[in-house]
């Protein structure tokens, strides 16, 4: 198959900025530049009273985020195919948001397929 | 935190119809609804020459797929956070891709934050 695909669980604890709806968004586009990935797509939702989710569509698969700023606490996915370095997001993710401890998990997908 | 939510990673092997964007539409849109979850924004993208992407944007988290259709292979991610139940797409996803066999593992995101 032509994705041999690294997808990145991370969870971000002890956050900071995690209801800022442009915040959030620049940070995700940051994160694509630096994997090297190429963005087709991107949506993000704020939710009452606070929470934002969003989502962006790449050529080598998607980025997800779900925010709860009142726990300091957001869930991410980065899923990868191909040439881009989901890893270079880690750095990122943690300086936007101030994060004091960043949990990630690597699922490979797609092997041997 | 409000989301004590499940996160599922569902691989499809040995599936039919991945690269018919509509029918992708349609199941992940029946799963939503037989899920109980709440649909915010969906949007998919046809690849060339062929595969598809697709994310959905929920009040309770999202679902994404991604798609080689030249290798029966789909990933899947399904994440849902409160009343919804997560494991009610498997049997539609099984179903709608003709799939000889589906791979499921559950993340628990956000315990204990």
């Amino acid at each position: 198959v032509r994705c041999a695909g690294a997808h990145l669980i991370i969870d971000i604890y002890d956050g900071e900025r995690l209801d800022e709806i442009e915040h959030i968004e620049r940070t995700l586009r940051r994160c694509i530049d630096a994997a090297g990935a190429t963005l087709l797509h991107i949506h993000l939702h704020a939710f009452q009273p606070n929470g934002v989710s969003g989502v962006a569509v790449l050529a080598e698969s998607h980025i997800s985020i779900h925010t709860w700023p009142e726990a300091g606490y957001a869930a991410l996915d980065v899923f990868m195919c191909g040439e881009a370095a989901p890893e270079a997001c880690v750095p990122i993710l943690r300086e936007a948001f101030a994060a004091k401890r960043v949990a990630v998990s690597e699922l490979l997908r797609g092997q041997g397929v």
